[in-house]
């Protein structure tokens, strides 16, 4: 039953054709994108927003307001048309799809302030809908999520990862719909207009299941009110579509995916094939429901008063169980925080967290695709969500992370067992790349404690700044060296040693800082002098920090990292540097390492003290 | 059915229980590492070792062996432990277990010759089984390939991307067997041992499931027998086990993940609990049957006598469509290659390949990771797999990439579609941070050509030496500028314009090559004379040129690429002359890319000509 007795059939039908026809004109315009994409899912996205869905078109980011999420972003120009249509901005906008000057984006991103998440890599919008829901919870909002999938994009692990996760987490607010049009890019998709093959693996999976023709407005009407209906889990509905569908030259045809019709005589003509379709109508247009009830607000609290943390110099603790301690005592303060885990919480110490506030943490099993969308969707709605794991399986959600960063949104990721000082477990369970991985996202915060003291202070200034951000913790435990009274802004950086004499600067971060303090030692000894740095802010990195240490020790930087030589400290260093003509040498791993006791690791893999020195001793001159 | 008739209950029961034996006291010994997780699958491997698979313990690459995949990684000991009990080295080499002189390391790696593809991130080996069963077709094999997966695993999508992967290829050599222990590393897994739960999902993907009690060894055997006879789809076992069986104190109980007993009395007293669980036996010990028949051996053709590519300088040729023409062409003279797709054939041109090598293109659908995955597996048995996408999917794959690189295999994957210079499909389409991810695994050689004979000649040089590669495709048509007889070895670049008067060097490579060559030309007019370097081999990069370079233009090198800041082509020939105090000038993408026209995208993000020009003007001092 549809939500609103105003919304006909004949007047859905009609913004379905207009959506098509509007989604010819803007490609065709614009000489590129995917116009029979969207004409496959016309009639699901009219019905959806004019017959279901309660929103402001004038203030889409309304708490109350339902949610959709366009997983197949290459639906761009029909999502636009829809929100034109609905009123939230002048149809003329739609002409300039894809333009620079245009938010209209050949993929949706939250540069619009009706996307909550960037979409365009497909298999990521039912993740991100999870938490979009999970959000809803958090909040009291009875508030409903859509979420409009591609048949192609059913292949994609992730999509399966997020149906286990709304169905462990019983979120029948949830409700997707998938447009099987058949066709991929390429060819034929894997299970074609076979209804039934994605109905079982919805099934099997615990959803509620629906097949309907994704062409019928009453249908697509009926099927969401089942939706609505169902309680403790979420819904599918699997709707059959022909892609180009209303252009006979191009509906069902392959070979047209992400190829607009030639501007003049043929989108004149698929325009003229489309008019001829509107039918009558009687009565007012359909009124769209408002957003319900007025969820709780959640204010963010003071960061400023929080206490220092509580750990005193010399205390040994590992930054990743400070990490769990820190996060758990924010969670009391801030109720927009939630943790995400993978199965690992006992490793990474969000088990704490769990322990304290188990209503804001999302287990996620061994899927971290899911895990990192539910966390982007938990972003885009006010949460400030902290998910975890080993850092080295965050890269399984790389692409992820590259979206979140596309969508600006406030995820704070966490990973531990960093780089060889994890030791026995082998290379398998050695994160290397990660601080590649994250610095690749420009806009990303990378974040790298030694100790617990300032381990606490950055959860609190990741916690209290907007953007994507990342903190790397480690397995052993680390003494606390820091008094806990010290800050710790993003972007800044500790000097540890310094003297007048110091012939070189090394700049570590995390358990290297401690190889380097025992590089001091052994080198005082020798009545040879260096500066230490801890970098522990990795990104943005301590540009006025480096190039004064540099300036005082002759131009000589040694990094120290637990990382491969590839995009990590010692290359964001010699950026950092880079108009100076600093002699920057970078101590990293080199090679696939093996398993073996930490300490030998790090000797073996060149990041120990004792390659300190040496590299010190190689390089200063005159000392 | 057995394979072997000597294969008795008893003798197989024994084998399970010395399994345990040897997993308990080889992990008490490291003092790390997972015996709980070794114990539950103890029957599986005993029956799949000794009365099942084929092969040759001392000869274990054998061409037309069976293999066994163990996707549950942190069973390492268990199969160390059966690859002793077989007979492949002594067993007193165990005890070793993760010492850094061992490869008996934490999770296993092909340092061992048993060992096809390094497992220890949950969720791969399933995929790369896909490969391996792929590459016994290739080679004509009747070999069958086995896998081992843990149920907390089964919640990683990649699972079911391998899953729908081996059902769309028609694979019923694989048998997979699923261990149900009902724990995860942290809590009870999602389904617990509700072995109906994954049954469901199995068959609703299209395999044959069997649940089983994963103790009785004539039920395991019975299970192998049925999946032999199952044909055009792969079969599931189902096993319920309990972790830590056969040793009541941890049998079945949680908190025991990954976690050895204590050396002494601990471990002393749950040895001697296993070995009163020995039983009589009578006749001689199971025989392995030997690997079955001789598979077509595929040689290496003599790449040396390619003939040259046939384009002709001023061709205007897209990078992509070049590659797709260059594999096709190899794949005609080497029965090794491969090809495989996530159905984005007609973008990255693998459809040459395909319609001219129908049997040797592996179709992935919408799934980067089993792609990946399954030329992981292809390649780890000889075939030299071209796994392709859109660049930026490929980070869908990170963490197989990373595994890749620990495995060291001979995978040659391919990114087209890089950098803003694709225009206005957005940035959610654009690779910018793939150089970094590649460059991050240290054994990977990255390429980036910037014209179709240096793509062709690059891909032939890719396929003819050993280990993981990454060429960047540009979407774009770009001319040719080398002659077809020009050569292009990997660690090597060219040097475009130079002259005794130059100011400055800039690097460049992909479409950036053009846009230095724009700069060189503007500069020239007004006097300015600047070196061009097309640095086509990133990793590893041509250090000698580009120091011979900066040496030669006052030190000054302005390095410019598609891609961020950080981790790409700037960073590599920063470190390449980290000795020589050089100004290295990275331009390079700094913020979140918009969609608009690809020159346009250019100049507004810093890497178009006139960016290039500046950059000169501002640094060089007396031109």
């Amino acid at each position: 039953m549809s939500r609103t007795s105003i919304a006909s059939t004949p007047a859905l039908r009609n913004i379905a054709t207009r959506l098509r026809i509007e989604s010819i004109r803007s490609t065709s315009e614009a000489g590129s994108g995917h116009p029979t994409t969207c004409m496959s899912a016309a009639e699901v996205v009219a019905t959806l927003f004019f017959a279901e869905m309660r929103f402001d078109p004038k203030n889409p980011r309304h708490p109350g307001a339902d949610r959709f999420v366009l997983s197949k972003g290459h639906a761009a120009p029909l999502l636009y048309a829809a929100w034109a249509e609905a009123g939230a901005f002048d149809r003329s906008e739609l002409l300039r799809l894809r333009k620079l000057e245009s938010d209209l984006e050949g993929h949706p991103t939250p540069r619009l302030p009706f996307v909550d998440v960037a979409t365009g890599s497909l298999g990521q919008g039912l993740c991100a809908a999870v938490g979009i829901a999970l959000n809803a919870r958090r909040i009291g909002s009875d508030s409903r999520t859509y979420v409009l999938l591609g048949d192609g994009e059913s292949a994609e692990g992730a999509v399966w990862e997020a149906a286990q996760a709304a169905v462990y987490h019983r979120i029948d607010s949830l409700c997707a719909v998938t447009d099987v049009n058949a066709l991929g890019q390429s060819r034929a998709t894997q299970w074609k207009h076979d209804l039934d093959e994605f109905a079982r693996r919805w099934r099997a999976f615990g959803w509620h299941a629906i097949a309907v023709d994704g062409h019928d407005v009453d249908a697509l009407v009926a099927a969401y009110g089942q939706a609505r209906a169902t309680k403790g889990r979420p819904t599918m509905i699997l709707a059959r579509t022909l892609k180009g569908k209303g252009v006979a030259a191009i509906e069902g045809k392959n070979g047209w995916h992400g190829k607009p019709l030639k501007k003049g005589v043929e989108t004149d003509a698929a325009i003229a094939e489309l008019e001829r379709q509107l039918v009558a109508e009687s009565g007012p247009r359909p009124a769209i429901p408002p957003p319900s009830g007025s969820p709780r607000p959640s204010h963010a609290p003071d960061y400023g008063a929080l206490p220092a943390p509580a750990y005193s110099i010399g205390d040994s603790v590992a930054t990743r169980e400070a990490w769990g301690a820190a996060i758990t005592k924010l969670g009391a303060i801030d109720p927009r925080i939630v943790a995400l885990d993978a199965d690992v919480g006992n490793s990474t110490f969000s088990e704490k967290f769990e322990k304290a506030h188990p209503d804001r943490f999302f287990q996620h099993f061994i899927a971290e695709q899911a895990m990192i969308g539910a966390a982007m969707g938990l972003a885009s709605r006010g949460a400030i969500p902290f998910p975890s794991s080993f850092a080295c399986f965050l890269g399984r959600a790389a692409d992820f992370i590259r979206m979140a960063g596309i969508s600006d949104l406030n995820v704070k990721m966490t990973g531990s067992h960093a780089g060889v000082s994890i030791g026995e477990d082998g290379p398998s369970q050695m994160a290397l790349e990660d601080l590649a991985m994250m610095r690749a996202v420009p806009n990303c915060t990378v974040l790298y404690p030694c100790d617990a003291v300032s381990t606490e202070r950055l959860v609190a200034a990741m916690a209290a700044s907007h953007g994507l951000a990342y903190m790397r913790t480690s397995r052993p435990k680390t003494p606390v060296i820091y008094d806990a009274s010290e800050r710790f802004p993003i972007g800044g950086s500790k000097v540890l040693r310094q003297s007048a004499r110091d012939v070189a600067t090394v700049v570590a971060a995390g358990v290297t800082v401690f190889e380097a303090l025992k590089a001091h030692d052994a080198l005082a000894r020798e009545g040879i002098a260096i500066r230490v740095i801890d970098a522990y802010s990795v990104q943005p990195i301590d540009r006025a920090a480096l190039v004064a240490a540099g300036e005082a020790t002759g131009g000589i930087l040694i990094t120290v990292e637990d990382h491969y030589a590839a995009g990590g400290i010692g290359d964001a260093v010699a950026e950092a540097v880079a108009d100076r003509r600093f002699l920057v040498e970078r101590l990293a791993v080199r090679e696939i390492p093996r398993s073996g006791a930490p300490d030998e690791l790090l000797d073996k893999y060149g990041i120990s003290a004792s390659q300190i020195v040496s590299a010190v001793k190689r390089l200063a001159p005159g000392r």
